[in-house]
């Protein structure tokens, strides 16, 4: 397997659903940046299932530990070890189903490529491992302090129901929404499908959309290791992603140049483009504008009702329905904090990149 | 600048587009594979602009070679440097518009950035770069000559006009069509569609799509590394790329899970899925499904018409219009060969990966 | 700070001598590989002060505890924490001591470079850290059991007394030595010298011979991964060295090449060399030969004796003399499991990526 | 194969002895660096045989050329790609010895790790692949010139001939001698071992002595990548090294730490030591003091005498004489400015490393 990435800021995470803890390392972190764990913990609170119908009821309230790196409440640029215990796990059901093979799951794959691997909860494949990375991602935050940079993430869409951007304060919004939904009349119908959906012991799928205000001009290392690139490879890791947009994305691709070309104007000393198509990023480098973009969740593939599959024998079996509350209905909403907590991470190592040559 | 990538496979590659070269370092390569020169430039005529209406009117036959790490015509596991000679590079007109910021090009933010730079034909931000990349696939595609994995790329789309899959033939029809497009009728509408954008001296913008047949089960390095996540980095890092699917890709987050789910049968003593929407990958593992998905270009941001900008010192500015022959109408097409070498690479490196752990 | 070392077997470490943890993270381990916590303790048990005379009266009993990467006993191929607790730890003399420089210690460089820095017990810097690499290495033991590959390391020297080779069961007999010494005349001289040290309050240097029996043909990776190079690297990174050798190392400078070349022979269908003054390592790559040479460690910086230094301020200042139970009076003793640690996580990696190539 | 180092400033080299061209390709470098290739030939010319009797007769007056990532005679962050044509090869006797296996060479493991490799001149093994090196240690210089950081290197020793350091302008006297060696009477005593060794037809080993002056305090990042570890990596990835010390290396495992510790001292504001034991460098990181040390060459195992071996098939061979000037009597000479090219380069990648961090 593969658990780190970054290049100055390296982030490694370990651990499995149902095991004792899920944790990270950070490593090459500044020294002297003020950190404590309650605001780990207030990061993680977003991220974890708020008993909301839509959501699983595990009650897993995580409490992070630092168990190194940090002195005097200050990072010593010592690697940082944050371990959060996995609490109210409970195996049984796993065990009940062990080897049947759950569709459009991790268990094929992992059985195939691993043999031995932990089927319980997921293990490693689990999206509990994403709150390993959200804790990491405060240090990214904290370094980017000095700057003006503003990450948003958001709900985009649940099924066929999007969004639409109006007021001024729209991104402000998010975390007043149990769905981090800025649209008020948008999340209304989100929450009546979601609710459909549960009630139909279905799941579906959805799209979480990405806003960066202030954005340093520089950030990004052409040819290979661009800013679009780089933070498609990190949000393509979150489980369930389907497909990755910057800027107007995929409609890009029908438009003609002369309409959609974003023409630069000189304004009080500051260059800025008229239009924004490009999404914030020309050749693989933040221009100054908003990054912007969009990422694509399939719906959850645990569902409570019942599906046809076969095990690893190969023997035909029905896979029985999950408790109704043991699964998320839309893995895009838990995942807003997941898109938000990598594309800081990613930012963050570009900077201190771009302070390496004085820039 | 990152101008390398893979782990075992390690490509870093060089060169500007009005420079005298560009190259490959091919580093980690397994010896005693037969590779020769020819078969490179076979790749290259691929890529290379055919003098078609479509594509700038450069007459770059690229010619590369071999300066090391082939002996007897055989890799000897030492770094593979291939050269390609730039020729029929004229900067005059590079030079007439010097400071002048295209619209949507990486002018903006490599001046920002690097201050210095070679503005003359987009220097290393060029899609001239690509042939790069093309060149060391062939290295891949050798490693992979021990498995049955093929790649396909084709244009998939050109503006609004789209393919329709239907033979039994139709990824070895790729290359029967002067744009890479396996669906005859909509060749012809995107040729129509090709001319008339010529005429209006624009460009238009384009998709490409992928197909990995015969693929290995367990490709990709969870959590991080998996196999869309890599793959996206390499695409996204191809200029003009704006989005990237998997499967179903956007789609999916449209759907529910009951419909969605790819339901696994046994049959043959070989597991199958009835459906492949996620796109033979499941958390980020091959699951010996084909692989498939798209890549959405922008349109080429270099236009014929004139347009209006300003110069990096502010100065407002009408950007000259380009001869009509220097140009792609759209890029799309030139980076179909591209998209598949990307494939190559990033499969080549994940298959030598697996041999480590005797998969 | 840079806390991870290996290309396919990556080890990352983390914890400060007196937090509540040590630990590591093991990750790219292949699957199905048995491991168990007590194996890692036996391990530790080595390395850890015996209540002799010449090592700190730490009763640091570890006992390391793995929180992820196994399931059902085996290895998942996830990643592997070790997690080792820190326990009687007192940091009541660090307390009185701080901000005074000790020296030839890590206070002045870590201060001047972290500003904020662990100095109880030398924080991050402490030798203490090794027992997470020792933990580390058991894995990469396993690893290597498929072959007969078999790393010994021991006590060649304490001060001018240096050990004799004779013996057939030379390397079997350092594990019954308290100081990992084999030769038993050389061990008494020793055990009296490091009393005679101890009495005055002083520390005195060692060194450490390593012998690698059973070596396949063909690990390491020229030009700059040399066998030679990357166990250079992962010793000189343990606390104390100044000095590493190959073969007959130094010695080798003296010499002239018609003396000192190994000439081959060709002996019931293997290849053998004459002498082995390169110590198995032709070019960067094992030649199938014994691999040996030695580490040289630096006195213990820290002795009981006062000495003259100042504080971060620059005032003058006597420093404190250590308890004298709270120091080794050599260091290069406890090394000796750690140089065996090291050069096993570096074969172990060199062997995955060998297999990676069919080799 | 692994033929790049480096974290920001990453290098990547390639080519054989008898190749049309070695070369290296710099990446991460800084833009807006003034550079030119006359200043890579003047490091060469250094690095070349001069036809003094105790070196190869090839003529290789080498010429670099700079093919990408300089526009305007300044770096522009693209990646700098330097060739160096091999000139002067004959290849002819290397066809004679086809197969032979030559003693305390590459060629018994590169043939047998590889099977096929290009053994003409050694081809990938040879020390003619330093070139590469020395001319991508310009770059390193020319990042450090905003530093007053400066590197010497110079002949330690021929045999057991050593120098004594004793005038002022010690290193300034280095280039004065066609050996590097600083100490004029040593040099006279080697000059005669070396014509000695020449007329036996043999070759002897020597030692490289380094000095690094006005160190930056705080460079080296510990645990693993230390200043002396990644410097030692880098050494001992030059053909012929054998052990590699720092500060007093292995006389340091000998003395007592009362006697040895480098006490600090505080004067005019500046922290120094009475001492240098260590080397300037303290738990990886450098203290402001000059670090210094030393490198061991084991003799050319190319030598003039016939020597008795086995070929690839195991049948017995007489190595047929070298022509006499066709080797070099004693790497350690060629090596000097080698030494210091891989030293320049280890200190620009931990300087812009820290500028990541603001130090």
């Amino acid at each position: 397997m593969s658990n780190s990435f970054g290049r100055i800021l390296k982030v490694t995470t370990f651990g499995e659903s149902h095991g004792p803890y899920i944790g990270a390392v950070i490593d090459g972190c500044p020294s002297n940046i003020k950190i404590c764990e309650d605001e780990i913990n207030e990061l993680l609170e977003k991220r974890r299932p708020v008993n909301q119908f839509f959501s699983t009821k595990r009650k897993e309230k995580d409490r992070a530990t630092i168990i190194s790196g940090v002195f005097n409440k200050m990072t010593t640029g010592a690697p940082i070890c944050i371990l959060i215990p996995n609490i109210d796990v409970d195996s049984s059901y796993y065990e009940e189903i062990k080897g049947v093979l759950k569709p459009s799951h991790a268990d094929f794959t992992y059985y195939k490529k691993y043999k031995n691997y932990d089927y319980r909860g997921s293990g490693r494949a689990s999206a509990r491992e994403t709150a390993a990375r959200v804790a990491a991602s405060l240090i990214a935050e904290k370094i980017l302090e000095e700057t003006n940079i503003k990450v948003f993430s958001y709900l985009y869409s649940v099924g066929d129901i999007d969004i639409v951007f109006k007021e001024e304060d729209f991104f402000e919004k998010i975390d007043k929404s149990v769905i981090f939904c800025p649209d008020k009349k948008a999340e209304e119908k989100m929450l009546k499908k979601l609710k459909e959906i549960k009630d139909e012991k279905d799941s579906i799928g959805g799209a979480v959309g990405f806003y960066i205000k202030n954005t340093l001009i520089g950030l990004g290392e052409p040819i290979y290791n661009k800013l679009n690139a780089k933070i498609s490879f990190l949000l393509m890791s979150i489980p369930g992603v389907k497909a990755v947009e910057f800027g107007d994305g995929i409609e890009s691709s029908k438009k003609t140049g002369s309409l959609r070309n974003d023409l630069f104007k000189y304004e009080n000393q500051i260059f800025h483009t008229l239009t924004n198509n490009e999404g914030g990023i020309n050749a693989g480098i933040s221009n100054g504008e908003p990054i912007y973009g969009k990422v694509h969740f399939k719906p959850t593939p645990t569902i409570s009702k019942q599906q046809k599959t076969v095990d690893t024998q190969g023997n035909k079996k029905i896979l029985k329905s999950f408790e109704n509350d043991r699964h998320d209905v839309c893995i895009a909403i838990r995942a807003v904090p997941v898109v938000k907590a990598m594309i800081y991470l990613a930012l963050a190592d570009f900077y201190l990149l771009n302070k390496a040559y004085g820039m």
